[in-house]
């Protein structure tokens, strides 16, 4: 019974291979997956890469999507995107979040897990995909050069193309990460908004008001809020970068001193800061998927240090989740930009391009101009760009005009979703299963 | 000399009664003071009040604002509006926080402390306000009335107008408070968004995410979350009501089957939440400066618990300031019924009405219609106004159609404000000091 069937499986795989000799010109599938932490323009290049696929349909056949990324990559829960009406493909533009699911799934290493590579290819081979898009930061650069590479040695290649997305804005060579321009918007325009609370209360109430914003090891986030103070809009802002080694002395003095100078002062200050051993402000013993140290807290530290030893009534706030799905106040530079990565990626695969990542470039900053240029993945993956030391000042506590003349052209423009009822409209897919061909695989 | 001083200064009064008795027409001048925790649209109605004064110079003269609330009163701080451009007053209606300062400063008890009443009669006598325009909550409508009463007593009688203003939506006889509708809708829209980012994440990392916020004793806040679900939007949302006593155990059955059912949940906690014996799940020892108990934690309260208890990953966001400042997606409907509520307050006046608020009366649903009305403040001062018990499940963890139907028209349109280099512009007002008239007065 066993042998029958084997004999039975190797026919099917001769009669595969023989149908794709005679259609030549059948083209490939392409398999798109979303990893990792989502932002609120995710969705915006999924549109582009399966807007930009339906247009090339000579070239491309259908998209499947992961469910929940990679995993559905490894477990074979693909999503037929062609089910999806050519509108609700259009409303994930302004849809945050990720409308096939995400996951914080690091494949291993080669070596270590080899298996789960071999699986990837096995079922690209299966729905006959040709195409590898990845949706992600510097873990799925990674794996996406793996999977081009192994590709390739298993005899069935794949192009990889990965496309760039995180808040984090931590990828090399390309001049900003889609995700990064939004929240950056989100934390100027919340900062600027509470400034204007604490200074309305200053006088007999709160005098300092605090913002924990992510970014674990890169301070972008947190240099955003420096961008709520503009020439014709002045306000006291203290940021606290994970590139700074916090100095609680200087830190209390600075503080005060704007309080003595301003009667308010506004606190940003990075989940990743740290004490000058090493130590996170906001420690805790829970390490996310990946590993890493999940964090939180580090507003509270700092809002009780400013009421003991300052004496001065705080308010602080977690952004937190809020910051990366704020799609109603997504920037429309970093839309248009999430939505070209995933254009250009389709258009690089079309073009024979293989381990490679479109990219941001930027070609002048007033006005404003930038073209989507090409990185090999050899040189993205594991690389992790911190904030220039230019872009802080000498003192540590805020940004200098190197950073705001990076920054202010990211977060131009808005791109509201429609409302209804009050509500921002975001469209949730069908998101329907693609028949499984092969066994079951656990992971 | 201390002698001639004195009677030079009493010249000067007589001079300025006999001015007063001479100019019969003069109109009398106004006195505008912001009061308590600020809204996003409190100078909404602060450009009601002073749009609708200007179009009436033959009934009203100047609109003074009292620097930092009733404090610039108290201190003769005033600021002469009349020195603000058209387009600056108009520049109000989408600026959020209070742009003449306000502060939490309650004047005691008429016989704790008749020196202050006092005090204020004296400044509007010096400065020939017979209007007296207080823009707060309960606290401030008590005070409103009290200055109504004591003024008459002593022979300066002033038109006491309470505009009405909160985000905690407490006040009585009015539909609501102008303020709440775009708390709610910053809630309603932010829970939408989280939750989507949490469904996204929940197969490998966050399921259930919690979001504080604010609301003391009344759950109308908490409440708003609710409405970030909808017909064609489901979302698994738990919410904690500070009318509700906190019930671990159903609490975290309820969380586990949403995260069985849905794969994730998110949970709307009130800051004002108490376990059942009455303490608030996130006390501290602070106070403010009205003698409540300073809240703030009970976000982490509720993370830990679903993280120890039921093992979820978990996320928790606490808005604070950033929900009352949230001008960027304020309410239209909320906005235009603050500047009603400012513009109605001067017709109110010029009506000769005294010792009274302005009212929001709902007259329809669907389609939703409102109208001005009319509350005498002695039926409104200390008055709280809860969430009604039919708003809330019988489970005690959501919102009832009753109350769905009631906040939707609150959070219903937006007012987009003006932006300039990706940022809100917000305007800041020059508050031009009026000439003090009188000795030093301290509070």
């Amino acid at each position: 019974m066993a042998a029958k069937k084997k004999a039975k499986k190797k026919v099917a795989k001769k009669k595969t291979t023989s149908t794709r000799r005679t259609k030549k010109e059948a083209p490939k599938n392409a398999f798109y997956a979303q990893s990792g932490g989502v932002t609120s323009v995710i969705n915006a290049s999924a549109a582009g890469v399966i807007e930009t696929a339906r247009n090339n349909k000579n070239k491309i056949g259908k998209v499947y999507a992961g469910r929940n990324g990679i995993i559905g990559a490894l477990t074979e829960d693909l999503i037929d995107t062609s089910k999806e009406s050519a509108s609700a493909i259009k409303a994930l533009r302004h849809t945050p979040a990720g409308a096939f699911g995400s996951c914080r799934y690091k494949l291993k290493s080669l070596e270590a897990n080899r298996r789960e590579y071999e699986r990837l290819i096995e079922v690209f081979e299966a729905h006959n995909i040709g195409y590898f898009f990845y949706n992600g930061g510097g873990d799925s650069a990674d794996t996406c050069h793996k999977v081009s590479m192994l590709s390739e040695k298993m005899g069935y290649p794949v192009q990889a193309i990965h496309v760039p997305k995180t808040v984090d804005n931590d990828l090399p060579i390309t001049d900003n990460c889609p995700g990064f321009g939004s929240v950056a918007k989100y934390i100027a325009v919340s900062t600027r908004e509470a400034s204007f609370d604490v200074q309305s209360m200053a006088k007999t109430s709160t005098k300092v008001f605090v913002l924990e914003v992510m970014g674990r090891h890169a301070g972008w986030i947190a240099a955003a809020g420096g961008l709520a103070s503009s020439e014709d809009t002045e306000i006291p802002i203290v940021i606290l970068f994970p590139e700074v080694k916090f100095d609680q002395k200087k830190f209390l003095a600075k503080v005060d001193n704007m309080v003595k100078k301003h009667g308010y002062c506004s606190v940003v200050v990075s989940e990743g800061v740290q004490w000058p051993d090493g130590r996170f402000l906001a420690e805790s013993d829970r390490k996310d998927a990946f590993g890493h140290a999940q964090l939180g807290g580090a507003a509270t530290v700092i809002a009780e240090m400013v009421g003991n030893e300052l004496g001065h009534k705080n308010h602080w706030a977690v952004a937190d989740y809020l910051q990366r799905a704020a799609r109603h106040i997504a920037s429309k530079t970093d839309v248009d930009m999430a939505y070209a990565m995933g254009k250009a990626s389709v258009q690089l695969a079309i073009k024979g391009h293989n381990a490679v990542m479109p990219t941001v470039d930027r070609i002048s900053n007033k006005p404003f101009k930038w073209k989507v240029g090409m990185a090999p993945l050899s040189k993205v993956a594991n690389v992790e760009k911190m904030m220039p030391k230019n872009f802080i000042t000498t003192d540590g506590f805020g940004i200098t005009k190197k950073c705001r003349d990076y920054m202010l052209p990211l977060i131009k423009g808005e791109d509201y979703p429609p409302y209804k009822d009050g509500l921002p409209k975001y469209v949730r897919l069908k998101n329907v299963a693609v028949p499984k061909k092969l066994k079951k695989f656990s992971v």
